[in-house]
């Protein structure tokens, strides 16, 4: 009778708030492995192993994330593998995708899979049986993906995110809606004003009406979540009131210009409500002037303190409000 | 030197309309098999040899889209495969993707990725390599997925869309962009007014924007597309204005609601401009009071006579308009 036993009788959005209760780090590292941040050891073993094809460039992608997973699960509550850095390799590469949901589900980690999917009807309701549900063919069922939560798109309305919320429910997990994106051009469309309001923000709106239809038997955030970049910090304190009940999933920490001191107006009174990604920042530490002298080979040792400094920044930020 | 050779120097959008007059036929088949389609004769044989595992579902879908197309693809320019049905079925259902995409461009279909994917920066430009180009491991280079055509969600802004754009110039390839989907909520976010205009009046503009950088060295069409949905054939009309270059998908014929009379709108004067997509009035066509007379042993008959009947409720549309 592990905690896995006891967590899963609850939602995952429970889960996850308590890892981040207990690990002290509202932290989610972006699992984004390119081929460019695998350290040459990896690469060249791998391809030693398969040539220099797709199944070798999945196999130094998933040595490279094992390294990192192993070096850091004990100090953050979550990853996130965006799987368009899988995708592009093809099959082989989906497989190392699904090698490392199931080895971070292992390391007892909440997965988030960065997928921002987004259909309508049947269609998305294939991919949430896909990512966070089990399909069903003949008298069994399996799990395709099987992630904790996943991105999606709104664009399509309700008709896209409903059938999501149907499978978490079942399931006992969640969605993260895309709100306020972190690159330069979100506002292209993100920012456009309807009845004096920005577009994110009447999107914002309905993710939290459609969370209100998705809270968990207990605890005080629904499992439809949001995701609202760091580079955008007064959006996101507009957006923290907006959706009270929701955790923001805030991307652009780091590499992308987000600063902790950013990030205080995306977390509630109570602690929560927010957890903060990085990716390049932490999985390719070792390429940082900061993080060199760990070299190549401490590749992982290096992610390691990248978390540690994080953890800290964050931390730090939040004392001083 | 065949005809692939030929088309091969010209972008992949020149190929689409030049079939799409070859066959008199603006018809692109949905390949979105979901296991209920699948007769049961398909099935039972793919289960006898794989048992009912992702393995089998994703056999049976193999094997039934391949009778499909082989009594098809004479009739039709086009496909579109909508991987959620494949990923469903998670490794075993994305190979059986990528098989149905390679069996489509044997038999020269022009092949769209039915995928909606977007993202920003590196991350697009993974989906845009692994679907529509080439991914570089060491010194040889590989195609994913391979499509000709992928559909991307537009609500990033540019920093999603050019990406693709770039991997298209580079293959010779294209992309539909998602404008006003067919779906009842569409209107949710697509709908709302900013400055008197709909967002997805917004949104066509800015794809004629993107489009007018996309032009290839001869015809007409932007290698940007846009997708616009055949139940909404009011904003169609106005957005085969706004968008004058721009070769637009319409899903929602048939199994949606939307008819041949609702469709002469999106097309140009030019007879070109939109392709019409029908997946399940196609695929399960045996399913259907009116086919039933095929029987299950004939689903594939079905279909083609379905794609007959489809072809000729548009150009009698056509002819009156």
């Amino acid at each position: 009778m592990g905690q896995r036993l006891i967590y899963a009788e609850e939602n995952m959005i429970n889960k996850l708030n308590e890892k981040i209760k207990k690990t002290g780090a509202p932290i989610v590292v972006g699992l984004d492995p390119m081929l460019k941040y695998v350290p040459e050891f990896i690469r060249k073993q791998a391809f030693a192993e398969y040539g220099e094809t797709l199944e070798g460039a999945a196999e130094a992608v998933w040595q490279y994330n094992k390294g990192i997973v192993d070096a850091v699960y004990d100090l953050i509550p979550a990853v996130k593998p965006q799987i368009a850095m899988y995708e592009q390799f093809g099959i082989p590469g989906m497989a190392a995708f699904k090698k490392t949901v199931d080895y971070c589900k292992e390391k007892d980690l909440v997965v988030i899979g960065d997928i921002k999917r987004g259909d309508i009807g049947s269609t998305s309701e294939a991919y949430a049986v896909g990512h966070l549900g089990k399909v069903q063919v003949g008298s069994n069922s399996y799990c395709g993906f099987d992630e904790d939560f996943a991105t999606v798109n709104p664009y399509l309305g309700s008709d896209g995110v409903k059938p999501f919320m149907k499978v978490c429910k079942e399931e006992k997990k969640g969605i993260f809606v895309l709100v306020k994106t972190s690159n330069p051009s979100s506002g292209e469309f993100q920012d456009r004003l309807i009845d004096g309001k920005p577009l994110y923000e009447i999107v914002g709106e309905q993710v939290n009406a459609w969370g209100a239809e998705c809270m968990p038997e207990s605890g005080n955030y629904s499992y439809v979540g949001a995701v609202v970049g760091a580079t955008y910090p007064e959006q996101g304190k507009l957006l923290r009131k907006v959706m009270p009940h929701t955790l923001i999933l805030v991307p652009g920490y780091g590499a992308q210009g987000g600063k902790g001191a950013d990030l205080v107006h995306f977390f509630n009174e109570d602690g929560l409500g927010a957890i903060i990604n990085s990716s390049r920042g932490i999985i390719a530490a070792y390429q940082q002037e900061q993080y060199a002298h760990f070299g190549e080979k401490g590749y992982a040792d290096a992610s390691r303190a990248a978390v540690l400094a994080m953890r800290e920044d964050i931390a730090q930020a939040l004392n001083c409000r």
